[in-house]
């Protein structure tokens, strides 16, 4: 007898039928003696009609009415899941982001929460009320609608377990699970049964997109135990996420992931004087643009070369922020590659035993592929290679570090929205 | 220099091209020097839309939820307008029932305004804003949304227009103003410049659908000036409804107006004995269902016959109560009559013009209409007819009381909802 968060995305929600579907996993964990909170992102592709409609009605829309628009989406799914539910004959009750009292931060679109007020959640659930929650929103002090941004519904789900002291958080998906790689790439891929918050951001960072890193980091923070689960096959119990010190064993590799968003940027013959770096990746800090990989390399004409990263979405920006500081910062060229991905490897065990970067670097060799950039972690390794390679090199990897199973994956439909 | 509240409805904000259009129009008011609160409804069909998803869900969707649900369609076009709006260059927020702090009692889906809270608005509108509110909804006391019933959307309008003290609420319409009587059975009918509250309300009451009687009532209580106008003719001033006090002259009949969704009712063979009407009288009341026309006779054989008149919606519930309450009453039998339609006269200068009812009754009896009940208020006379002279009685009497233009009425698709 606990408090269990449920979290279903907009797949699970898209239909009349599909929310009964969901109406039934619920009822499920609350016959098991359970409280039980659910969560729902906007149904199918509710968010994307919203979006479609502001754009046809301005290109630039205000982002304090983006969010006013979009979070309809949420509050749509949500009456309709408390109807199903109370149609099976259980008490249920929806509330928006701003009946929970989900408090954020003024920033439109991409809000984070600042606070969840949970007495008049508590209330509700002592009255006997399963309580579905709208995901993706909030409210600031005063009043005003935000949305949480990328990954929001998770984050709510994970933050209301959070605040309710949950005694788990599950995120019901098209996957069984998280696998130790894309299932689409290599189809006789393991499953993980436990892994811990810590392989998981950087897994999600690395680009496994089961779940947002976000969602992932406050549970870390708030130490609630996360499963990621099937909405298909209630009996599979899926991934469970929990902190690395409540982890018996862990495996060298836990899992090996391809991102293929990102863009590498060369800047050439740089002089060679102080402050240079500070002075570029400060612009490109200060225009909110993450750098990933980074190199600098002192080239014999006595120049250096800095190479580093964005993530394709910051192109753009980067570019117009490199243009403005060209001159000053008397670079040579800019050379743009976009034909590249990177390629890790993730685990917490790996700091325990040495020569797995070793390994991974013989293991992409012995594929003929070449490694443009290397970077690490305590927990992650990471090699650019050419985007063509990606595949092969997650193929090689996953063999490499005994991570195919004797059985196929089975993936329901697309990957989860995150 | 002072406040305008104006309200558009479904149609009106129907697509992103007529949303601007809208946008045009609070400007234009903007623009003549006045702040400007302009409340809409949900965009075309998107309240029946909600309805099906909901009904697919479960066929007794509670009421609550159906708020929740339904209180999303007008946050969209608020949004929608808000951003529409900026995009010609004003400055402009949207605001919710939540956010405004439309107060109502917790009825859910026909709760009534209890307060306005205006310092919110106020303080928006100081800050340069035209603020775009969300019409039809509310929220209690206790943070529960509701929504407004059937004219809910011209009540926020004018609700808001007696908070704030404006010096008039527009209600935009697909019709130039309020005509002596519906245009589509007397093409060449009068508009009407200038109709007091009191008219307005018996013309709703008997039929006319122009405004709901809820909104004139509102405008009656605290004195808010209306206006009823086109929002294809902005240049054209519509129709001004006010107190009767502040009007110089008005006419003996405004306006003409035929109900055909009212079904008559006849208890036979009642004995003749004291309490007999109260009793079936306070039975319907008690079961909330209004009882318009009464006629009470007394038969030759000395028992009572009650003929009356109810909404063709109340009619089944109307039934049950009969039922039960037959055997007490000793009646005899129950005839129903659904060809009925009632006719009606209104005009605040009735009352000083003797004569006007036998005009009437003279007008249907040359016409062959026969009359089947009667009923009279100070500002209106009301005539029972079978249902297929309704329309012929309608021109009758635009013809018999001077109601007919030179011009045809210029009416542009369907009436405004309400």
């Amino acid at each position: 007898m606990g408090i269990i968060v449920q979290k279903f995305g907009g797949t699970s929600v898209a239909d009349p039928q599909k929310i009964h579907n969901v109406a039934k996993a619920v009822i499920r964990e609350k016959e098991n003696g359970n409280d039980v909170v659910v969560v729902v992102s906007a149904m199918g592709h509710t968010t994307d009609h919203l979006i479609k409609l502001a754009k046809e009605v301005t290109s630039t829309p205000d982002s304090r009415e983006m969010d006013m628009l979009l979070s309809t989406g949420e509050q749509v799914s949500i009456a309709l899941l408390a109807m199903a539910i109370q149609s099976h004959g259980y008490k249920a009750v929806s509330m928006n982001g701003q009946q929970v009292g989900i408090v954020t931060e003024c920033i439109h679109s991409k809000a984070r929460i600042v606070d969840i007020k949970t007495d008049k959640l508590q209330k509700k659930i002592e009255e006997g009320n399963i309580i579905v929650v709208a995901g993706f929103q909030g409210v600031t002090p005063d009043g005003e609608i935000t949305t949480l941004g990328r990954g929001g519904s998770d984050t709510s789900a994970v933050a209301i377990a959070a605040a309710l002291k949950a005694d788990r958080c599950d995120i019901y998906t098209d996957v069984e699970g998280v696998y130790a790689t894309d299932p689409r790439i290599v189809p006789n891929i393991q499953k993980t049964d436990v892994i811990s918050y810590e392989e998981m951001l950087e897994l999600a960072r690395v680009g496994a997109n089961v779940l947002h890193p976000r969602s992932v980091e406050t549970a870390k923070q708030f130490n609630v135990p996360l499963r990621v689960r099937s909405s298909f096959k209630l009996d599979n119990l899926g991934t469970l996420i929990i902190g690395v010190d409540n982890m018996e064993i862990y495996k060298p590799v836990a899992g090996v992931a391809a991102d293929s968003s990102q863009i590498r940027i060369l800047l050439s013959e740089l002089p060679d004087i102080p402050g240079t770096a500070a002075k570029l990746f400060g612009s490109l800090a200060k225009s909110n643009i993450s750098v990933d990989m980074i190199i600098q390399s002192l080239a014999s004409n006595g120049t250096n070369s800095i190479a580093f990263t964005v993530d394709a979405e910051d192109f753009e920006s980067t570019m117009t922020t490199l243009e403005a500081l060209k001159a000053e910062l008397k670079a040579g060229e800019i050379l743009i590659d976009k034909d590249i991905a990177k390629v890790s490897i993730v685990g917490a065990g790996m700091v325990d035993r040495p020569g797995i970067a070793a390994d991974m670097f013989r293991s992409l060799a012995e594929n003929n592929i070449n490694i443009k950039m290397i970077s690490t972690s305590e927990i992650k390794i990471s090699c650019l290679v050419e985007k063509e390679n990606a595949k092969n090199a997650i193929k090689a990897l996953c063999k490499e570090f005994g991570l195919e199973s004797t059985e196929s994956a089975d993936v329901k439909g697309d990957l989860p929205d995150v």
